[in-house]
């Protein structure tokens, strides 16, 4: 957005992409210490509690930022956010009317714990980081000048409902969190091995057997529909992803014969296997069920797994055995790989869907389509990786580093996986290469994590890959950063989001539990 | 207690220490599967998932547990817990009223979060481990003899509202979950180096200056006595810790010269060091804050801390080494902390109150009255450390291997730390000395925790240390605790505590923040 305000005073800008909009109910007021000029703080291996950023709380970093002496104050009776006249959107416009509506409240607010739960749609987040009070409680703005965009177009958080249950109210206040953060992609890995809470209206047994609970524990056409419009009006797209061939231990439950029956010798054995490639039915199956998934969830791209699939059991089974030499595979069982995945590849086509994939895909010579996204996951050999898969074309994004169920004790967003300071495009390669890779993702696998823990083990540490995904590239001080990021996370914890601490200190306004 | 089920059915006994209980409304039904022998599971490096312990949900396991065939049915509308005539508690006796009340709605609310904030009162709780309830939520108890009491004496929680503050909210939902695992002392380390948010009516500059913020954060009388009376009735004592001569900066903001000024060369520093043992006035403060100490905290023991004392401030300074000199010390620093700690000792014994100190006063060879509690929190010669002040005759608690700040990716209470399996009385010495050791604390300190986070961080994580403290010495079977505690922790977060997962899997009522 380009934001200006007009009338009585000259204009705070915040220009972006996007429309244009108005502010009213500002007035003149004095400068004040918030603005200063921009020094560069020292360097730390681990932050301490005592240094001060010039750009106060901003979070993410804009790309460009220009302060001066003066400022304005913010009239909570008169201020309003228009649509100016250059704007090509209007009144009426959803995800912008409930913007307006929502980042008042934010803006105003002293404390947003009570409407926490469900407040209406995003945007604007910077204007409302640069609104400060004085120990009055007004509401001030210094005269800013930003002009900023994303540095990556995809920035992604994973949560994995299937190990744990996550509960719908959970995955909002994610997508809140989210919202404040300028992430702008819900990779919801939503079914795997452990649980199916996906509700299919064409395969409802896929749920009411592989779920933990078909009750209480699945994720209903009107939860997903909730969970996506709730993104859509914060700027969030959501792309489920269903793994297959493998991590489907779940599905075998609800639909007979999809899984592979694993042998022992002669005799069957009382195990399972990743889906079946051997059987034509297991492909009218996808169909369907990837038909379905196409219309649910509206974005353009699908996430199919692939990863992780183990050939043992395909080698046990005798059908699949016979089909490897039908087919003339021999006995690389890559090639039967190759080959379910190309049909599922092309059933998700047919839907007019384009497809991410784990690395494994690529790395098995799986032929996928050029405009596939190759998401790079393991952590040995990360640049290679990047350097092979945007040398064969391929968009790419980046998780590796980012695998947030990783814990350790202390400031980890600094050390050991270097969440932080993770370049995406340190890699040998082009020019045209290194524009391949479009983002990343922070990934908060869920074999520890559930409803009890997932929003502080996420945020702030999570906020330190936002910065990396949106910022310059050269924006790594860490003293800066840490300043920056320590008030942003209180800021976080008075919108509702319980962020824990960085380090010792305080907020203004605890969380209370 | 001793818990026993009369009239028209058989009893069910729970004996216990203490008082004598009678339980009316039960009504005798069918065997069910939960009625069990006991059989030792494998025992796993990390334990898996599948696993059941003929034990149920017990935890900690009490001492002795007998189930048979029989079972009862729970009639809400009938059902009571009354003294029995044996019983020297009548009605009219707080703790057991409020506990009989408090457990009643355990039994049989299918749900605890609406009400979980503040419960009333504690006890009954293997009592309500026992129920369970069938597909037509029927509650159950089977006939079970169950004779029990803890292992140790001393089951500590430590937490730590300095480095950041603890709203009221989080220390009482701490106090809930430490009774739902028969923890009995809160070791509250309440002021520090970061912060003294505790309001002192004698000198209230302490909090108006030392606190994060005067108002806000700060322990008001009204708070530390609520605090009290809830850990009370859960039989919680309470044990403030007022850490000196070190760990005392936020102390000097509020207290002028109360703290040693450190030199450079002949110039004082703007750096401020341990507690000035050099002066009087020092003696004359601590006097009369330890004197309104002992009256605000009932319990018979204040923790002294004493622990992490520089010299080298001490050594700048030109009264403190005057003082050395005046009296015979020396360069030996250790005689001057000495000196402090003994004052100080003589000031808190003055007010009838035993006390409690970090090992370092105790190696640094400072006289202690025989009563005193040396807690052992060095990772480093844990067993050397317990063998040596045992020998010396002293009461000893463990902390060491218990620092559940410290996290890891995982099942933690089995990796690394051994929180679950490591034996307290694993040291050479006498059965005397073994007797010595009175028990432990799992410690929580503040640096990455506040409210956001202390919850799920600290269960069910410490609950691992409640069983060690209370059950017999050989339970020790990691996948039979497994399946306990896993049920334990879906329990606690039905009683409202956010406890996280310990690994995949569900409950059946999730943690929904």
């Amino acid at each position: 957005h380009s934001l200006s305000a007009r009338g009585m005073t000259p204009p705070v800008v915040v220009r972006a992409l996007g429309s244009a909009l108005l502010l009213l109910g500002l007035v003149l007021c004095l400068p004040t210490a918030a603005a200063r000029k921009t020094t560069e703080p020292p360097e730390w291996t681990v932050p301490k509690e005592d240094t001060d950023s010039p750009y106060g709380s901003l979070w993410p970093l804009p790309q460009t930022v220009r302060f001066d002496g003066e400022c304005y104050r913010l009239n909570q009776g008169r201020f309003q956010i228009l649509h100016s006249s250059t704007s090509t959107a209007t009144v009426g416009c959803g995800i912008l009317d409930d913007a307006f509506r929502r980042y008042f409240g934010y803006i105003f607010s002293s404390s947003y714990r009570t409407t926490h739960r469900r407040p209406v749609s995003s945007g604007l987040e910077t204007f409302s980081q640069l609104v400060y009070e004085d120990d009055y409680d007004t509401h001030l703005i210094n005269k800013t000048d930003i002009i900023d965009f994303p540095r990556f177009t995809h920035r992604g958080i994973l949560i994995d409902s299937s190990r744990h249950y996550l509960p719908v109210e959970v995955i909002l206040q994610t997508l809140d969190a989210m919202s404040f953060n300028k992430f702008n992609v819900l990779h919801w890995h939503i079914v795997d091995d452990q649980s199916f809470p996906y509700q299919s209206i064409t395969f409802p047994e896929l749920s009411q057997q592989g779920a933990y609970h078909p009750v209480t524990h699945i994720y209903t056409a009107s939860d997903v529909k909730e969970i996506i419009e709730y993104a859509r009006l914060r700027g969030v797209r959501v792309i489920p992803e269903f793994d297959t061939p493998g991590h489907t231990q779940s599905w075998g439950k609800g639909q007979a014969d999809l899984l592979t029956q694993c042998y022992n010798g002669e005799e069957p054995s009382r195990t399972f296997g990743p889906v079946n490639p051997a059987v034509n039915t297991t492909f009218g199956f996808m169909t369907k069920l990837f038909k379905e998934i196409s219309r649910t969830f509206p974005d353009d791209y699908i996430h199919l797994g692939g990863d992780e699939v183990d050939f043992s059991c395909w080698r046990s089974n005798p059908t699949v055995k016979q089909f490897m030499e039908s087919h003339g595979f021999g006995t690389d069982y890559r090639k039967l790989e190759s080959f379910y995945i190309q049909s599922v590849l092309d059933i998700v086509s047919a839907n007019r869907k384009g497809y991410m994939i784990w690395q494994e895909v690529f790395d098995n010579g799986v032929k996928i389509k050029p405009d596939t996204v190759v998401e790079v996951w393991m952590e040995s050999n990360v640049k290679r990786e990047l350097a092979k898969v945007t040398r064969a074309g391929f968009t790419t994004i980046l998780a590796a580093p980012w695998y947030l169920d990783y814990v350790s004790y202390g400031q980890d967003w600094v050390k050991y996986y270097q969440i932080y300071k993770v370049e995406p495009r340190n890699f040998t390669g082009t020019a045209a290469q290194k524009k391949l890779v479009i983002g990343g993702e922070a990934c908060l696998w869920g074999e520890y994590v559930d409803g009890t823990n997932l929003t502080p083990r996420l945020w702030p540490r999570a906020s330190a890959v936002g910065e990396r995904l949106w910022s310059q590239e050269n924006v790594t001080v860490l003293g800066d950063a840490y300043s920056r990021l320590t008030k942003h996370r209180c800021r976080m914890i008075r919108r509702g989001i319980p962020a824990e601490p960085m380090f010792v200190g305080h907020c203004a306004y605890e969380y209370k539990g």
